[in-house]
């Protein structure tokens, strides 16, 4: 069996002393078609305002524009990742005087009849696959997680 | 017999402890008819959006658009040069302000009743082609072994 393993944390901070709780694993499913799960880092404001246009509900019925609609995986992330950089090019510059409004997913999940599929959509709404030569994907603080993934994760891993 | 010898490493490196293995050479065949290859290095989103809008299932069915129809392998080349010119047209600016949105592909194989050719496939979507005068093409960091082949390669080199 192939599947895909996803692991988030839920701790943001806007400075040293201003640290909360939030979740950055949004689950979209469509009962028997897929699930897609999109998974956040970066400024909390760009993820939040990302996703929440993403929702079924604010979705306008045109399949190139729903992510519970269009199909392949790779169709999704593309509109993930054209959401993201309507964002970012939106709020973008008026928010750099206060931080950073960078931000990025990672966007996986299935749809019936394909294979599991994992992307990573950048702030510039570009993005890349995972594969077998490079099964797992990173975003946020990322380095001390790597040298443990590199060295335990092959893509014949067991799932169980 | 005349042929082609193709050679990719499968190193990428988003800044310097930011190192993955990826796959950088994609075949395309159409079994009796052609084998077409294509090698990238530059930007990996790029280059994968690319490959991955050329594969057969992308296709429209339209002849001068699909790799596994058109003839000879000039229009082979050039219509992954459109390609790659496409999306660098569409992702390049809001690209840029974090890393280059260049790539750039070696396009090499044979389609029945022609010779073995290759090209390389510029981020403009431009393209030269390998002769008996320059008979290898490098793309990537390719100054290391660009003086071992200039001394080591002829036209009549054997491939066995």
């Amino acid at each position: 069996p192939a599947g895909l393993v996803l692991a988030s944390d839920s701790r943001s901070n806007a400075g040293v002393d201003n640290i909360a709780r939030v979740s950055k694993l949004t689950t979209i499913s469509v009962p028997g078609n897929r699930v897609i799960a999109i998974q956040s880092s970066g400024n909390l404001a760009t993820t939040q305002t990302g996703v929440t246009q993403l929702q079924p509900a604010a979705g306008s019925g045109d399949p190139h524009m729903a992510v519970t609609l269009t199909r392949p995986m790779f169709h999704v992330a593309a509109i993930v990742g054209a959401k993201l950089r309507e964002v970012v090019m939106l709020d973008g510059k008026f928010v750099e005087p206060y931080g950073d409004p960078a931000a990025s997913f990672l966007v996986s999940g299935q749809i019936a009849g394909e294979r599991p599929r994992l992307f990573e959509v950048y702030s510039a709404g570009n993005f890349v696959e995972a594969s077998a030569r490079s099964n797992f994907l990173q975003i946020g603080e990322a380095k001390y997680g790597k040298p443990i993934l590199d060295r335990a994760l092959e893509p014949t891993s067991s799932l169980v």
